[in-house]
């Protein structure tokens, strides 16, 4: 690759910047730019780290589309996930482009959709694998990859400059529940097409061999509903649409009828059956309230909460705080998932407290009840074999994941300067059968908070993070406008500082001190904002030297 | 065992109460009371929990002990990790028993008294494995187990009551790093002399198989050491004498120098060394500011921060913000430990940061260079299988690991009435052989924050977690003391709610609610309890509607 700042573009050239994905799990997002005509890959969320407090949600920032919405032609979906769709109610209101998506994460989008009130601004082109589109500049075809969901698509992107291909998330499943493995040949034309550049999937560059079939769930499902006492209750993402169907397909083979709880998990699935991604045999799936009076080795209950969310159905089981399921000893509480990095400690909470009501629970560490949906080291070399690309773009994944999926690339034989380790924002140009790297755009992450979007940025956190840690302190002081002294005792208020009815002495220590700072000096008219600055002070020193915590001090300085 | 409630004590019995270390990781702590005296096994802290916001540590609630400070003849320590001792300089101040360790365990537990100023307060007496020591009516028997740090020691106490054995935390590594494997004779004479309760680590209750020797660590840094191109980094916990020496001993193999970098490292190892826990040859140890001058690849650093702790060395080089140490492309960080549940995503964090310096990184899913110092399931199995106790309480662990310690027992012919699975608190009463459920004592979790131990409680959290999801209103109302009408306009001061400068109108039309509120009624005499609870009544509503957020409100009543 040529180096920043090489000459500048005159005429057209593909723009490739990915605006999420890189350098995180989640909020995926590519633009594919060329002349003045815009594609976006994926529009995803990710769900805050801890350090983000009270933020809800965490979306790609578009401002970059957003200045430029009257030229992006399309939203082009791989797939129905969260990571890949999640952000559209946010986005869709700046930059309403139509949106491209096969039939279930179209179906999947509508839902999400329905639930914002914009379902009716939304314009969707349902595609399918094997199809291609012509959008401006780009002709776009979709091919099937397997990935823990039915109707994922990579895209092969032919552009005045090459063909990129996008692997969406994807993995080498030759059993999968849908029956349909990845398209192998396509894989294969497209590499002797030739490829420009490819973007791949690096969530599980750490792992080495191969990651395990679908299948190996089902095997384990047998096992579990072949010896359950009681209920079994599985636990699994609401968008995990193939694994429902295992559930099913195991209930059937067990003689058991299965129920869904939970909003989320009843509105994807009745989608998904509507559309004919879910073959549910006649009379299996029943309302909850029927499986009250069925025999406990005969139910199945589905529900959301994998990931321990307090709000979830499998959360509020565990406290004891659901209105229709409670724990009876004998149940089976199997979760089919792993924690996501940051939800360790609620999801251990959660399967603490089952067990505590007397459940059997099975967790990833106990049992084969589930797979990641993503390609490990051999899936990944294989792909790129197959495919052979002029540059490699690592995407999906953490820093780590990008440089262990480089490496990779590179022990195939691609050579170091053709592989990219972008950050968000970095724009990739591509122009004559060359690429540079052409500086970079506005990108990074806006929070979704209640209802605002973007409001909540690194001031508002900074503030959170420090009132999470040692509370805050309001002290109230009136003055003599005149002398600048006292009127009154100072009134302190605390919270999240110290237990105040035991530490009634440490705040009369603090009404002493401001009493001594605001006194001891001779009569002038008061300045508020010196006032409050001593109060400030005076206070802060004084409490990090009883305490060694560091309240937040708001002083109040009323004025006589 | 007999049902709670049974037969009230008259005459002495055995009483076995857990303070610390069942349903969670850490801050173990054991009781033992026969008749008038009490010994306490262990004396541990565990780390704060993510929700447990601005806390330090975490202490055992000793309220119990602490009214019977005159009845406690001795703390007996098992080893020196922070679980088994870290507590100790909180509560010997009020419970100053005799401390009896092992040699290395006194050392570290000096270490930390040194730093409290607490070290000539604390009597210790120092045993070794094989000894015997008369305490009361207990007779403790000390025996070598295997765990990742070397002098660690089970317990057999033998009591007017029966024979009680504490595992302490151990693996069976028959190749273990200081060349001294578990003493199986010592435990197939324990059981055949007669276990009435074994007390049994259950950390890795979920783990199949054996845990791997600590040998294996030593072949992987075999492995990192022929290969690395220029320094290694090696970090671990500062408490991890073993892993410290294998450090050494692959360097000494490759030929390269080791420098210790931080202070509870330097402290540690330096102390280790004195008491001949840690053999260094001649010229090996350098201070860090010789391995500037030395060629990259003849250099090896050990630092703390395994666990991504932000003031930790690891981090602080990983944030380009440590005074001695940066990273240059060619370096190798190994992190010899697993991140403890809840630390991953800051572990990830500081793993993503070293390598955009361009440092390789070597963590526990690439590379075999930590393995865990606690028995999977086969090793519990062996052990059960030697001891054969009649009674099994399984600790130190999760209560996930407990039932599934328990469920180990059972499958070995243990019956389900003789297993306790017992809580903080819970009191265990043996008498003339049976044993029963006796009640509980006060006992939990007492918080360390800043100098303050205890004053940080629920309420306090509970603020805290609320300040940090939404932030804060403070609202100051000036009222007329005679009509209970606002006098000028309220202030309105938030943080960590909205970033104020753009939110001027909605902070706008909060004034006007008040005024809208307080001016809208009769005139009467102003009730300033009224006032405050109207004002924090119509911004909640008012602010929810608007943000759908839920900042604390604090109303600040000001008559005049």
């Amino acid at each position: 690759m040529e180096p920043a700042g090489a000459s500048p573009t005159t005429s057209a050239a593909l723009r490739v910047i990915p605006l999420g994905g890189v350098g995180e799990i989640g909020k995926n997002m590519t633009v594919l730019e060329y002349g003045h005509e815009i594609i976006v890959i994926d529009c995803g969320l990710m769900f805050p780290e801890a350090e983000m407090l009270g933020v809800d949600l965490v979306i790609p920032d578009i401002s970059y589309l957003r200045e430029r919405a009257d030229r992006v032609r399309a939203f082009i979906l791989t797939h129905g996930h969260e990571d890949h769709v999640g952000a559209l109610p946010y986005v869709l209101p700046a930059v309403n482009a139509p949106i491209y998506a096969t039939r279930l994460t179209r179906g999947l989008v509508e839902v999400k959709l329905r639930e914002h009130r914009l379902l009716n601004q939304a314009r969707f082109h349902t595609v399918m694998a094997g199809e291609r589109v012509r959008i401006g500049p780009f002709e776009v075809e979709f091919f099937h990859m397997c990935h823990s969901i039915p109707d994922n698509v990579g895209l092969a992107i032919r552009t005045p400059e090459g063909l990129v291909v996008h692997t969406s998330d994807f993995k080498f499943d030759h059993t999968p529940v849908d029956g349909q493995p990845t398209d192998f040949q396509r894989l294969a034309a497209l590499g002797a097409e030739g490829v420009l550049l490819l973007l791949c999937d690096s969530t599980n560059a750490d792992r080495p061999g191969f990651t395990p079939s679908e299948r190996t769930v089902s095997e384990a499902f047998d096992r579990v509903f072949a010896q359950a006492p009681g209920r079994i209750i599985v636990t699994t993402f609401a968008s995990l649409i193939s694994r429902v169907q295992q559930v099913i397909d195991a209930a059937e083979r067990y003689g058991r009828k299965v129920a869904l709880v939970g909003r989320s998990m009843i509105q994807n699935v009745s989608m998904a059956i509507d559309l004919g991604y879910l073959q549910v045999p006649e009379g299996v799936l029943v309302p909850f309230s029927e499986t009250e009076h069925l025999p406990a080795d005969e139910v199945v209950l589905i529900t959301t909460g994998a990931q321990g969310e307090p709000t979830s159905v499998l959360a509020r089981i565990a406290n004891r705080d659901h209105h229709q399921v409670s724990i009876v000893p004998g149940d089976t509480v199997v979760l089919s998932a792993t924690p996501v990095p940051g939800n360790e400690e609620t999801v251990h909470r959660t399967i603490d407290n089952l067990f505590r009501q007397g459940a059997d629970v099975l967790y990833y560490d106990l049992a084969d009840v589930h797979v990641s949906g993503h390609a490990s080291q051999e899936e990944l070399k294989l792909l790129i074999a197959m495919l052979r690309p002029q540059y490699f773009m690592p995407v999906h994944g953490e820093y780590r994941h990008l440089v262990l999926n480089a490496r990779l690339a590179q022990s195939l034989g691609i050579p170091p300067s053709n592989i990219i380790i972008a950050e968000d924002g970095d724009v990739l140009e591509f122009q004559g059968g060359r690429a540079r790297r052409a500086g970079s755009v506005p990108a990074g992450l806006v929070f979704v908070d209640g209802l605002g979007v973007g409001d909540v940025g690194e001031v508002v956190l900074r503030d959170r993070r420090l009132l999470s840690q040692d509370g805050l302190v309001v002290a109230v002081v009136t003055v003599d406008r005149h002398t600048g002294h006292l009127v009154g005792t100072p009134d302190i208020i605390s919270r999240g500082f110290v237990y105040a009815p035991e530490a009634e002495a440490l705040i009369a220590g603090a009404r002493q001190q401001i009493q001594m700072e605001l006194n001891g000096q001779a009569d002038h008219e008061a300045d508020f904002t010196f006032v409050q600055s001593k109060v400030h002070d005076v206070l802060s020193r004084y409490f990090h030297r009883e305490t060694r915590r560091r309240p937040m001090i708001i002083p109040v300085v009323v004025e006589v």
